[in-house]
């Protein structure tokens, strides 16, 4: 299983790149699927397009309409795959029995039909799939929200009971930081699940969550590479099963500029206070990073949390109401904030991490302005323009540029 | 049931047009299905796109990409009648259950499932179907080749049983003769299948004629009229249930400069020669128009016929071989010729008509070259220049700029 990103088949050169690995990967005895996303700008052309007609659009229409994307990359890569000697046969999501809830844009799978594709793989084709997408029980077209592709690649990985499912993107690999802000980041040669799940979580824009999710789910190793590099990239697969442990405690950190910090001072310290304002958050689909809550004097609290960007003013809005009705002092906002994260499952058997991420910020003058810590990852929120220096600090305290690869 | 070629759907002021007739047709309490093509030269970009990739893409392959085209014009006209107000729902031609032959490129429709679009219009929904394309028993993707969204549109009108089909458009109906080259053209208020069939054959660029067969096959009812002025176009309709006879016996003239004639020169009068000649040319897919065969001198034979201007150079190939073997003594050709048609179902029962056509042709000193009659029209061949000429004067020979509308 092979599944090719936009940036990789944004035009016809690339495309035939693509094709040129399908086509290796298929001489050498493999059966090949290759899941492939829309090409380059396409979606955003289409939603721009849809937009200018109908600024609220019907959702089972705008995947009827988003759906041309994949299925105009899938039918170009066949005829890339054909033109280097291999025949090759493209299907939809609806095609290829890729059975979805009725959830238009954010569809989530239910079955995969894979009788069509192990008859065309039999017969000695390259199979291209379009990725994003499937069809309800009532043929409707769906699409599967963000990081629909990945998500497409590794289902159908399971179905097929495919041995891996190479993830080929722009980057080598994933790497203990983004080298862009950290210039001596490596490259992992693998990394748990758990780990680029809280990575991914917190800042490191690698795969989607959901396709790592049902990886882990199913065990299904993922190999993230490049598609334009012929090299090895990162295996994610589940570490504890393999001997291939690194004694690394922390194997990458991640900086997120992308949320905001949300604060209501002096609220009454009684019960069920937070759960009142989480629940009303909920409701209007919020969702919630961190949460710190201090008691001060006189039994007033303070809450703070975090959420993304383009949550703030809704979530702002929400909490204004209920700051008002509860008779809290204020509301207050922080919008020029970061947030630093380290991540790796060697924490679970280690204690002394969070101090040594602490000590390394302080060593570096970055003040922490809160803190969350899960079983195998550790968060501060610092100031927004503190936010590279952090993640330079925490990367250097532990060693993660001389990470073995 | 309504259809809407690309020119009526090219961009989203043109899809809004289009949206505002069909939501003011089922505001009216009918029940409209809109049969949409692709928009504008999006079906010309794929093909762009899908050469520049493979010179000789797969055909299956071909009718995934291009089926693209419909299902976004048709999403799109969904979205702009749901933003006029009317709850509307898009269909592929997969979805709809159209299921064709597994011709790719050239299907042809076998049955159609009417059941979706019954329960949505009952529903109250406005409904839009891709043209052009089905899919097969195996649910592969497929086209209906040129004019196969008139087709679609005329198949559904049929298996739904609509009262009429309309065919929305850039002219504003059927004309007595093309109104750039005739200015006095009028247009025709209705018109027999078989005259438009005769005129459609002959040049005329109307309607696809398989449309037109299927819808005179099942007296389909079509109006062709414009998309962009709101006025009644041309019934086209079988004229002799009618009581609507006009009195013309010509109803309609029509030109093509898209033919070439062939001619084998000194070919032995023995039985069996034209239909080796053309035995052959149907072997390697090269249509005949016109066929004519003088005696000459000695037995030997002059064979001429008109092929479309681009099978010319295969059927040259084919013929000269022919012509080789059977000692012919010439094989020319002229692409330099121009041909004029009459037709009107009104010339079953009237005689004289080609000897009006003759005289008035050469009135205005236009030499023929070939005459083929059929019991609706008679054409004839004319050298290039002349063409414009000898329309205007068979337009004018019978009256058909003082046609009752």
């Amino acid at each position: 299983m092979q599944k090719f990103g936009g940036s990789s088949v944004a035009n016809a050169q690339r495309l035939e790149r693509v094709a040129g690995i399908i086509y290796s990967c298929a001489k050498k005895g493999n059966r090949v699927v290759a899941v492939v996303s829309a090409m380059g700008d396409t979606t955003d052309e289409l939603i721009e397009l849809a937009n200018k007609i109908n600024p609220d659009p019907p959702e089972r229409e705008m995947d009827m309409l988003m759906s041309t994307g994949e299925q105009i990359a899938s039918a170009l890569l066949a005829m890339a795959i054909a033109r280097k000697g291999r025949p090759a046969i493209s299907f939809t999501g609806a095609q290829v029995g890729i059975i979805t809830d009725q959830h238009h844009t954010t569809a989530k799978i239910r079955t995969i039909e894979t009788k069509r594709v192990h008859k065309e793989l039999s017969g000695g084709k390259a199979v291209v799939v379009t990725g994003f997408q499937g069809m309800t029980k009532n043929k409707d077209i769906t699409t599967l929200g963000r990081g629909g592709s990945d998500l497409s690649a590794v289902a159908l990985a399971v179905a097929l009971k495919a041995d891996v499912c190479e993830i080929y993107t722009d980057v080598e690999g994933i790497y203990t930081a983004d080298p862009r802000i950290v210039p001596d980041a490596r490259k992992l040669k693998c990394i748990d699940f758990d780990e680029i799940l809280e990575l991914a979580a917190r800042g490191a824009q690698v795969m989607h969550t959901r396709a790592v999710e049902v990886a882990k789910k199913y065990d299904m190793p993922l190999h993230v590479r490049s598609s334009f590099v012929p090299k090895e990239g990162t295996m994610i697969m589940s570490m504890s099963k393999d001997k291939y442990i690194e004694k690394a405690v922390v194997r990458g950190v991640a900086l997120t500029e992308n949320e905001a910090k949300i604060t209501i001072a002096d609220v009454p310290d009684k019960p069920g206070i937070a759960a009142q304002v989480f629940n009303e958050l909920a409701k209007v689909h919020v969702n919630i990073d961190m949460i710190v809550q201090n008691v001060g004097c006189d039994k007033l609290n303070d809450i703070s949390f975090t959420v993304a960007k383009g949550s703030l003013q809704k979530a702002l809005k929400t909490v204004k109401d209920i700051g008002a009705r509860m008779k809290a002092a204020e509301v207050t906002y922080d919008d020029d904030i970061a947030k630093v994260s380290v991540a790796g499952v060697g924490m679970r058997a280690q204690a002394g991490v969070a101090g040594r991420c602490f000590s390394a910020l302080a060593k570096a003058r970055v003040n922490i302005d809160m803190i969350s810590t899960s079983e195998i990852s550790i968060s501060c929120v610092v100031k927004k323009e503190a936010g590279k220096k952090a993640l330079a600090a925490l990367h250097k305290e532990f060693g993660l540029s001389r990470i073995k690869q």
